[in-house]
């Protein structure tokens, strides 16, 4: 297969020029009649005008008499106009009105007596009468071209005698996954099996932005068949994504492909991640149009980056949805952000509002990582040519959340334990606009991020060694001033996970020694305890095979152990059962919530420390296991 | 049938009060399990967890080698170490990584000389292997409850082994449509039909809402009928909404068929439009639980405003879908809005940004003129007790469109033409996110306008009386200091429109006398011409029949003719040629476009006056007839 240099077009020119090449080829929307009734979301491909008149006739628009305002004249409080039978046409809302009539009066305006009626006003002409046209006349334009048909469109369409209408057609867009090592959804995968979501993904995205995806069978890395399939999808479909494999090879291999069906327009757009994309088309002559056809990364993040900034510019061309624009909005980086000169940079971030600051608190860039992309509030968009961002520095987000949910949400950063979620979860289910954005950066992270005003509160389990206490002696040290408030949470068992059975033995702290341990990153709570335990337990830090090997959560030790990459790792119980370990208990531990002095008053903090106190915490915790509840949601005192 | 009065309550109490009463007789959401990949845009109705980890083995993340770390220590630029076959396994990306191996070695720093294979840094152990769970650990929690499934959600899913997941069920809602007079959509509807579009608009709106809405056959005002339509109604569905016919009688007829088959919490609340909504429910002991019925009013401009504010809140307790507000902002009112002090008032509004400044334009408050809801930007929100708001007050008002949107948006008002539609539309194709907001208020209305600053531009064609000269007499009069642009546009034909066949034999303006006349608005040029010619006619205005009657477009004014209500008007040819009327020419006018100096300057009034140049203008007036194009878009020198 031969290697093959990718360019390293910036993205801006690179959609421009891909959009401006599939212009010239004549890419352009199609257009198809549908019901008017059926028409909701879509968007109209020309001038809608209206057929009839609404109203169509000159109606009543009151239930009351019709007659002439003429024989009404001179009608006042002390001189009461007298009406024969003969004078009106008794009248219902909606009625026609009556030849020879030109105004209506309301029934509550008739006063009766002895058989004749009088009024005590005259009518004004035309009044209380919808004329014909008042809503719409015949003729008149509806909604001009590309507009986007409301509820209320639809109405007036029908109200205007307009059944049927002229909709742009929704492209139909194929996706093909590739790559042998791919397999369909499933609970139990082989090793080396790769789940196949891309497609699911990027139907959703699709269908978010008015096409019908289809999805075609995973094709194995054989040439002939990918050919084929990109063959029979470009005939069918308005456009092609080709999923390639996760590997650099697979991607020229997409090329080769493309290369020998279409034209590419370009391989290589100076995005990271996402830059192998390649921005390709078919013309199909039978068809008598182009087809564009995009070659994707396998790495979900970068696909979902790709379809994003890439893709749909060029499914606009074929929607004409409006391009609607994300926020952009500047933000204080919570740590400091290394980029490449080369590639302009897309970091999925956590977007907190904590004290009128608006704080970024990057995520996983991994590009493997797709719950980065569910856990996300923005994008941070960090330049070519830049080397990246200091901590506390200012950079650009995009938003993928509304800013007005992002400034109600309880920003949570610190020690991780699952609690945290279910204590969010709980929170939700009675405030379902409660949103909690937690980050897991250790509890050393959750001191640092509320000194500088990046969180309203974190979880800190943090030991010290001389006194053997927890936590209040690192607030004494870090807050000086006192202006944090600790809420007490749980006591928490934290132990030796292992696998099942403990073939290895390990008894104690100890026993660790010679066997493959996984431990936590410096600065969270459990690496300190680790440590303690190493001097405590008079160890060679450099004898712990794996003691270099860091990983975030309890869930992370305890699945590397699972999976037998390692003997051991210090974890707390909830993760361990999770993953049906063995579990060696080692100390117990006061697991608090540290809160900011100002943030403590928030509504949103007071319904979360009152989410602590309640029965259904208790009860899930207890499920879960390896927690104590003494008094959650009790303030320490601590100064 | 008895008369009913009607309860006065205020909106928000109406509201809590029937939602509480409905969450107290049990109604709450239900929850079915689907599909992950079709679970787009759903909620998930309890929190979601991993089942397996992804990856769900150690994978190895880049093609190269795969061996133990230790074998690379001492590395250098200047002291490589030399691997042999036995040290290491060739790997893809996406391989499981091999038993006893730590690191991945990227196949491009491996240096192959003579067979050999050199390495020029040490690798660091887990380098470029992603770790099992490195996205997802089992049993993490990937969304809370109550969260709207995205693409990314779905990913993140079906990567973590959730092929089905438990979501909010849709509820079914019964649209049942009553009246006798009432008919299904159709482009002839006979005199005193009424179109049935109440029942698409509410379907649009619940569709929009995460609800399967179920339209009825129209049930005829048949008390037994809608009795069993509505208990039929509520048996299969989750609610139901009763369209009561446009009568007032109507209204109480409903509420007495839903007091016989449930409950009613309210009738009557204190807004308008909409005030007759009747708020009530059923108890289906069958299926144990309560479906909410309300008795919407008959107009869809009530019907919108009672679905948007009252029966959207009772839905969102059966989808769990968040409140999503519409902003509310501060505009500037175009003119003197009159209203009740006993009802909140709700007025659809235009809303341009002029010069930096909000300008709320209202729109025709008629209840049954739903084209209003497709005009509108905004809704004015007047407060019960207040008595309206005096012309440039402040008012609040609830956002219907982007205000990016609106800030973009070309504020026309003046004189009605429905060339300023074609030109509209024709900017549009080119620029699909051109948005021209036109507000017909008559030329001397472009005139007070742009001296307060509230529009753009507008159309104006006023005739002077005494120089015979259009527009430019004016523009000294009014603008002194010369700060407007006046942009040529076309000369157009007025004439007097009449019945086809012209059956009452008007051959000049001073034929109006003995028939039936329909006007224009104060204000408008055509009254200011009508006005000219009847002294130019030396005619006595009090001997036009008709002289009162207001219409505010030439459409609206040749539908009064077409409908036979009047017998001749004055208006343009291409309004007379879209009713098939007779048209006798009177004089040929300029129908000119006013800009504000500062106006002029701005992009998109830029490409409006380009499109006054282009030959599609020419070619759809043209078509339209009764235009002469001379030099449209040319800049005219008045000062």
């Amino acid at each position: 297969m031969p290697f093959e240099y990718l360019s390293n077009t910036p993205l801006d020119e690179a959609v421009s020029q891909y959009r401006n090449e599939l212009r010239s080829q004549g890419l352009t929307y199609q257009v198809e009649t549908i019901e008017t009734r059926n028409a909701l979301g879509r968007m109209s491909a020309r001038a809608v005008y209206a057929k009839i008149c609404a109203p169509h006739y000159n109606a009543c628009a009151m239930d009351g008499i019709a007659l002439i305002s003429e024989k009404t004249y001179g009608a006042t409080e002390t001189t009461p106009v007298r009406l024969t039978e003969e004078d009106f046409t008794w009248v219902d809302t909606g009625d026609p009105l009556p030849k020879g009539c030109d105004s209506v009066i309301m029934i509550e305006d008739l006063v009766e007596d002895q058989g004749s009626h009088w009024i005590y006003s005259p009518a004004v002409p035309w009044q209380n009468i919808r004329q014909i046209g008042e809503d719409i006349s015949a003729g008149d334009m509806i909604i001009p071209s590309f507009t986007r048909i409301t509820p209320a469109c639809m109405g007036a369409m029908l109200a205007a005698g307009v059944l049927r209408v002229e909709v742009i057609k929704k492209p139909l867009v194929a996706i093909i996954p590739t790559g042998e090592e791919i397999v369909p959804p499933t609970e139990d995968p082989g090793e080396g099996d790769v789940i196949e979501f891309n497609s699911t993904i990027f139907a959703g995205m699709l269908t978010e932005w008015g096409c019908n995806p289809k999805i075609y069978p995973i094709v194995s890395d054989n040439r002939g068949q990918i050919q084929k399939a990109l063959q029979s999808a470009s005939q069918e479909c308005d456009a092609v994504i080709l999923i390639a494999g996760s590997s650099a090879g697979r991607d020229d291999y997409s090329a080769q492909v493309i290369r020998e069906t279409g034209q590419i327009v370009l391989h290589g757009i100076a995005i990271k991640p996402g830059k192998p994309a390649i921005l390709a088309y078919i013309n199909e002559p039978l068809k008598n149009r182009c087809v564009p056809v995009i070659g994707m990364p396998g790495y979900p993040v970068s696909g979902i980056i790709v379809m994003e900034m890439v893709f749909k510019p060029i499914i606009q061309l074929l929607t004409c949805q409006p391009s609607e624009k994300k926020p952009v909005m500047d933000a204080a980086v919570s740590r400091r952000i290394n980029s490449s000169l080369k590639n302009r940079e897309f970091i999925r971030t956590r977007i907190g509002w904590v004290n009128g600051k608006t704080v970024a608190v990057p995520l996983n860039r991994g590009a493997g990582v797709v719950s980065s992309f569910v856990k996300a509030d923005g994008l941070m968009d960090i330049p070519q040519n830049s080397e990246g961002v200091e901590a506390g520095g200012s950079v650009k987000v995009r938003l993928l959340e509304e800013m007005e949910i992002i400034m109600k949400s309880l920003v949570i950063t610190g020690s991780h334990d699952p609690l945290l979620d279910e204590a969010a979860d709980i929170l939700r289910r009675e405030f379902p606009e409660a949103k909690v954005s937690s980050s897991h950066v250790g509890s050393m992270g959750c001191i640092t991020a509320l000194q500088r005003g990046e969180a309203h509160m974190g979880g800190i389990h943090l030991l010290d060694e001389e006194t053997g206490t927890y936590n209040i002696p690192y607030l004494k040290k870090y807050f000086p001033k006192g202006n944090v408030v600790l809420i007490e949470c749980v006591q928490r068992t934290q132990g030796i996970m292992t696998a099942k059975g403990n073939p290895k033995n390990i008894k104690g702290f100890d026993d660790i020694i010679g066997k493959e341990y996984v431990n936590r990153q410096k600065g969270s709570g459990t690496r300190i305890l680790c440590d303690y335990l190493i001097k405590q337990n008079n160890l060679d830090m450099g004898k712990i095979s794996g003691y270099q090997r860091e990983e975030f959560t309890h869930t992370a030790v305890a699945a590397a152990i699972a999976a037998g990459t390692a003997d051991a790792g210090l974890g707390i119980l909830s993760a361990a059962k999770i993953y049906d370990l063995d579990f060696i208990p080692i100390a117990d531990e006061s697991y608090d919530l540290l809160v900011g002095q100002k943030e403590f008053e928030l509504d949103i903090v007071k319904k979360f420390i009152e989410v602590l106190k309640s029965r259904e915490f208790a009860e899930r915790l207890n499920a879960m296991g390896g927690y104590k509840l003494n008094q959650p949601g009790r303030i320490i005192d601590w100064t």
